[in-house]
């Protein structure tokens, strides 16, 4: 939306605004989350401060000023920007708010758990195995080329060591700090990390390989600069790589815990490491089915 | 700093403010690091936005608001906040600056660079051999309690499987969401990950279990809120773990190609997986000392 969109919002709107609660906050990326009632209707309001401009970070222009101390060569000191300048915050108001948005935007705990191979047997695999197809229908839509065709960057169609690279819908397509590609597998039946034995290390070198050249001739990144990892558990169950931006250090999904670097997948396959054989430990939120049925079983 | 220390600055302090470069800026986290001169000094500015105050969520109020469109249950709204409300920006300055200042400060590209055992053994470790001991000696000064002593939360006094817990300094030591401890180990044969073998599950699950022990009888935290890891490479050579709160996914010390899963070591080091047999890649800064003599030695 550019501002050129921008229409004039009576000041009264959020005058009526009552807080029920604060659902999330995220200080270091000056975001909270707030739950209330606005003229009779249950709303989320989502606040985010704004970046700096680039004009004012080129002649940074305050109205006020006050000094919070000084030590050796470091002051600190508190800007009030003058008015009619960068706008200090921006907003998204869900009008009338469900109670699935509210849940989007609480904060959610995360548990680390520990999956033996006993458990991933008698708990885990159950449980996906239960999971309607139809969840992962619209995976089978991007390799069938039935969405999404126009935005392949690279196939490999062999139904057994194939796949596909396509922008991960999050990233901009322009941004080379926070590139953002995924690499989804021909192969239905390797359903994530667990399924992988050394037999697989052909296909995910041809998956890092390629998503290098695929980074570097459509989009000029560098040799060196992916960070290409699996998530277990993953979001859904059908095998596929993530592929960052080395530099994009500070993204959720590239933690430990979550996060497993493909090269050190390689190197463990490689090994003669069976993944199906592995105890592995990762985070789930509170609210995760998965820790429901894991709780259920005992296991956490 | 309380904000009773606060004085007075007189606006003109900016006006002469003259960029040469953004040197960094991170528009998630709303800050930026800029590179400039001011009467005839070169002074770096550290720009951030504030946070946003309680009473501000608990009523926000704008000066101005507009709208930037709508869709569905979705309002996107830009807000002005009044003068003499939240402080926008918190700013550090700088100055004089010197070359430390300006690089400590300026973005560093990140590249994946992947390490044999033999690329260990003929490069990494005689660089890290060379490296002065007095580079660690302020870990041995914790060790032997001639700092920090009062910090310290648990000791194992064991030369050989023992360790001491203490808080990180970057820890402010009462937000449970971003606890940050560190276990330290006392045998100084152990320099990094590299070092590790199945003799070594012992020393790592003691640690894992106090870690755990320690963050819920010192600070309260819940079963399974912990996320342990390693570095590798790691900032200095003498074996320690990062202990942080599972619900930190933000840290950009936390994720791969850097950071190794503490469950994950113990489970491939049970499995017979000899860590100075792997193959292990991770990032570096254009101006790490490592990546300059890795390219020396033709491997990056």
């Amino acid at each position: 939306m550019a501002s050129s969109e921008q229409t004039a919002v009576p000041n009264e709107l959020l005058r009526s605004f009552a807080l029920e609660r604060v659902l999330d906050q995220d200080p270091r990326a000056r975001t909270a989350s707030l739950l209330g009632q606005l003229e009779g209707e249950q709303v989320v309001l989502l606040l985010e401060k704004t970046h700096f401009s680039e004009a004012f970070l080129q002649q940074p222009t305050f109205a006020s000023l006050s000094s919070l101390g000084a030590n050796d060569v470091y002051n600190w000191l508190l800007g009030w920007q003058p008015d009619g300048g960068d706008p200090h915050v921006k907003m998204t108001l869900i009008r009338p708010a469900t109670q699935a948005h509210i849940e989007k935007y609480t904060a959610q705990k995360r548990f680390m758990v520990t999956e033996s191979p006993e458990v991933y047997a008698s708990v885990v695999e159950p449980w996906l195995k239960a999971q309607p197809l139809a969840r992962i229908q619209w995976v089978y839509n991007i390799l069938e080329k039935k969405k999404e065709a126009e935005s392949i960057l690279y196939e490999d169609a062999d139904s057994e060591s194939g796949f596909i690279v396509v922008p991960d819908l999050k990233w901009d397509r322009r941004t080379l700090s926070s590139l953002y590609l995924v690499a989804i597998v021909h192969n239905r039946a390797l359903r994530s990390l667990r399924d992988l034995t050394k037999e697989h290390v052909g296909l995910l070198r041809k998956i890092q390989r390629q998503a290098l050249q695929v980074a570097q001739d459509k989009f000029g990144l560098a040799q060196g600069g992916l960070r290409c990892f699996l998530h277990y558990q993953p979001t859904y169950y059908h095998l596929h790589v993530h592929i960052l931006a080395a530099d994009y250090t500070s993204h959720p999904g590239a933690i430990v815990g979550g996060a497993h670097l493909l090269d050190d997948v390689i190197d463990l396959l490689q090994l003669g490491v069976d993944f199906r054989s592995r105890t592995l430990t990762y985070s789930l939120g509170e609210r995760s089915e998965l820790l429901g049925v894991l709780r259920q079983a005992g296991h956490v």
